[in-house]
């Protein structure tokens, strides 16, 4: 590039150049988000070519276009089709194009100095290349400091420059694309994966959004125990993968168990209805059996009076049999079970009928009876422990995953979200709970009380559900600093607003 | 850095290299893949500061170790603790070692010499430091090949490259590790929505490395119609995850259904099983009646020949109802419903019972004749769907992913699985299928055919399967020129030895 000899100052200052763009690469090689790396090069352009101010635009080949960005950290963008204009030309031709007065020049166009104010006189504008040769953006300086045209040396260190930005600037956007890959990815099997239950749709999301807005309230914090606690970007990124995955794992938690609504499943109800039609239709056999065998003994005068008795005792078997099932199917709903009722079912244990080959049945099974004795809920203990193994399985899944140094706590913080102060919760009874899990505790209990209805429970309004947290927390079961943050700086309004 | 002035013919023969650096920076910024970096970097180190050769230590800060590739895409590296040795002093100062004569140096381990018969005279080891400053490696340069010292200008060079270098790594490894990430992320959920059908565990694995090798296969093929199809390595890493993930869209149906055994559900069948019973004591109860009315005609005193002849019609009607359900039950199995059995379950479908409040009720109902009258197989149509609409939700949960550029075609490869040529395929009839799904199908039916058991199948042996194979391409289903890779590139046993 720079071939021909020339006097020592130049050669000197030319050096000093090489040597600045050299560090501007290393800087830029380094810089991974797109919003910092283009100011870095613009500044650097600006500086390396002696120009007021420089623009930079990329190339969009699928669309032709060659875009930029209208500021810092803005999502709207300038577009402007490859071929018109200055830059566009630099990007179909890939040659420079160095202009010494603009206004004399027709492939110049005013309207964005009419509509800005700005004044261009000179234009330096050179294409961005790849390190396969092709052209990739331009970078265009618009006038010289000193007044005078760019020169050949401006353009041979705008071109090296380019050449750097190119290769950071395609680091950049990959770097961006692929972190959009997992994202989009991780997102999309998390609604995948909780469209099994309908009724917590949304919820790994809204708790990801809570906790995070948790964590950033903590910036704002200059006294108690988080006075000092700050997240940094990534260690925000670990806390909201953590939350939207915290429930990954009831995926290995069968369907059935995930919906139950009533302490029967529906076909273990329907087995104890058919049996219970079974048994009064034995009730009736069993009547008319002795019906003949009263015939027998009393002889067929009696038949009227022993029909009457007969017809009259089969009612009163009839109506104590609806009778348990009544209190049966009361006892099945999720409620609290009443006083005495666990003892009555375990009574009805005793109960038998003759099926269809007059062998002896138990009207109620022992395993009806376990399932009918829940206290509260509609869980078994063994289904309680299924449901509370998804943070094992969550915590098994998360661990596989070769997560990135700055990731590395996923599992770990996933893995105690329903952990107690108090060493009552699950799965290790563990007190030593992280931070970001207890956050994530109380935005998961807010987000599971308050969402829609699910079978075995009603949705409970914001303020009763802010009541039960406290409640948590006066028990020394949620940390007390991080519910007074929740309430104050209104997290769940201020996040979940719009949402619901 | 290069802060002296000095006579012209050195400052052309610095901004020479330079100028080289800074060409060489630019393509190691755009190479992603350290096996190719890595050299690069080390071919530049030893043409700018004119030696033997170099050698390259990343620093592991976490081990507190320099670790190095031993060869080119080898997965073995060196390890040596930082402080020990040349290489590790500089690791852990971060100031530049130049030794002129090695072997009287007591830093310089003769060890690699002694191993490697490779004489050491001159060494330059300088770090390489990220944009923050910090080391995070070290270049080695041995024996200057004028046979003079390295000097002042190489230590510049060498830092000035290492500087290029060390942000090249950095997004070399950042990138693996986001790869890593992704790749683990996609395999730990198929893992986890697989678990939800056991019969099925490891399937997507299995179908992308068969479809892979396939895809490696054709480019041995110079005939037919593949003779110049070739997969770029983004193709091959698309069509693998298209493979991995042609079933997540299974999570989307019932568990029941997936793993559905016979035409009835246990709970159907049970259902089933207790309006016979009830049926069998309502044929009692009748019988008992029509006693008691016989008598009241015909007298007590021909009780014992109505006896009699109420326990001979029970006997034959109960016989009767016991014949009716072995029949039901052997339609339930999902094997070819025999001749007749679909005419005589909708007659069976006349019969009726009285049930326990003398109502009457159909013995079979209309959902269970359909059911059983299923021809083959056990999913009746409705079921059919909901397992074929996986596809449909593999499609819509892959659209949703921001995929890159390089893996834009997933849902689309996926999407196409379960069409066939002659357009009888699912979910679109579609007869123009891209060829990455062409050879899926045929990797997805091989292995359906003879991985384990299913609840619903039994495994089929290796040459069967490429018998029904056979078949299908014969018809025009399978892609004829495909199936014959398949075959003669043996893949099924070169990809799953050892794996089933």
């Amino acid at each position: 590039m720079l071939a021909q000899p020339a006097p020592q100052p130049e050669l000197n200052r030319r050096l000093a150049k090489l040597t600045s763009i050299l560090d501007v690469a290393k800087a830029m090689s380094a810089e991974r988000d797109l919003d910092l790396l283009l100011p870095l090069i613009l500044f650097e352009a600006t500086k390396v070519v002696e120009a007021d101010r420089c623009s930079l635009f990329i190339l969009d080949r699928e669309r032709n276009e060659l875009w930029s960005k209208v500021a810092q950290g803005s999502k709207s963008e300038i577009r402007l089709p490859v071929g018109s204009g200055v830059a566009g030309q630099v990007a179909q031709t890939g040659a420079v194009i160095n202009i010494p007065d603009a206004y004399a020049d027709a492939r110049f166009n005013r309207s964005f100095d009419v509509s800005s104010g700005y004044q261009t006189k000179t234009i330096l504008c050179v294409p961005m290349r790849d390190a396969g040769g092709e052209v990739t953006g331009v970078i265009q300086a618009l006038n010289k400091l000193d007044g005078a045209s760019f020169n050949a040396e401006d353009e041979e260190l705008l071109l090296a420059l380019g050449a750097q930005a190119a290769g950071a600037i395609e680091n950049a956007l990959l770097h961006e694309d692929i972190n959009r890959l997992f994202e989009g990815f991780v997102s999309a099997s998390v609604v995948a994966i909780e469209s099994r239950d309908p009724t917590t749709a949304g919820h790994s999301g809204r708790v990801a959004d809570l906790t995070v807005a948790m964590a950033q309230a903590l910036e704002h914090l200059s006294t108690g125990p988080y006075a000092h606690t700050r997240f940094s970007a990534g260690e925000i990124q670990e806390l909201r993968y953590a939350s939207l995955l915290h429930d990954f794992g009831k995926v290995g938690v069968r369907e059935p168990v995930l919906v139950k609504a009533e302490k029967l499943y529906p076909h273990e109800l329907e087995g104890l209805r058919a049996r219970f039609q079974l048994a009064r239709k034995d009730l009736q056999l069993q009547s008319y059996r002795r019906r003949l065998e009263a015939v027998k003994i009393r002889g067929q005068a009696n038949l009227a009076e022993i029909e009457a008795e007969e017809e009259e005792r089969l009612a009163r078997e009839s109506w104590q049999l609806d009778e348990v099932l009544e209190f049966i199917l009361s006892c099945n709903r999720p409620t609290v079970l009443a006083q005495g009722n666990f003892e009555r079912l375990h009574e009805l244990g005793a109960l038998r009928f003759l099926d269809a080959h007059d062998k002896a049945q138990p009207l109620l099974l022992p395993g009806e009876i376990q399932s009918l004795s829940i206290a509260r809920g509609t869980l078994s203990p063994e289904e309680r422990r299924e449901i509370e193994s998804h943070v094992e399985h969550t915590y098994r899944f998360l661990s596989q995953i070769p997560w990135t140094r700055t990731l590395r706590r996923v599992p770990e913080i996933a893995y105690a979200h329903h952990e107690k102060l108090d060493g009552t919760g699950y799965p290790r009874a563990e007190k030593d709970i992280p931070v970001q899990s207890r956050m994530m505790s109380i935005c998961d209990i807010y987000d599971a009380l308050t969402a829609s209805d699910r079978p075995y429970k009603k949705a409970v309004p914001h303020t009763l559900a802010l009541d039960i947290l406290r409640r948590e927390s006066d028990a020394g079961q949620l940390d007390p600093a991080l519910y007074t943050v929740f309430i104050e700086a209104d997290i769940p309004r201020k996040v979940l607003q719009g949402i619901k």
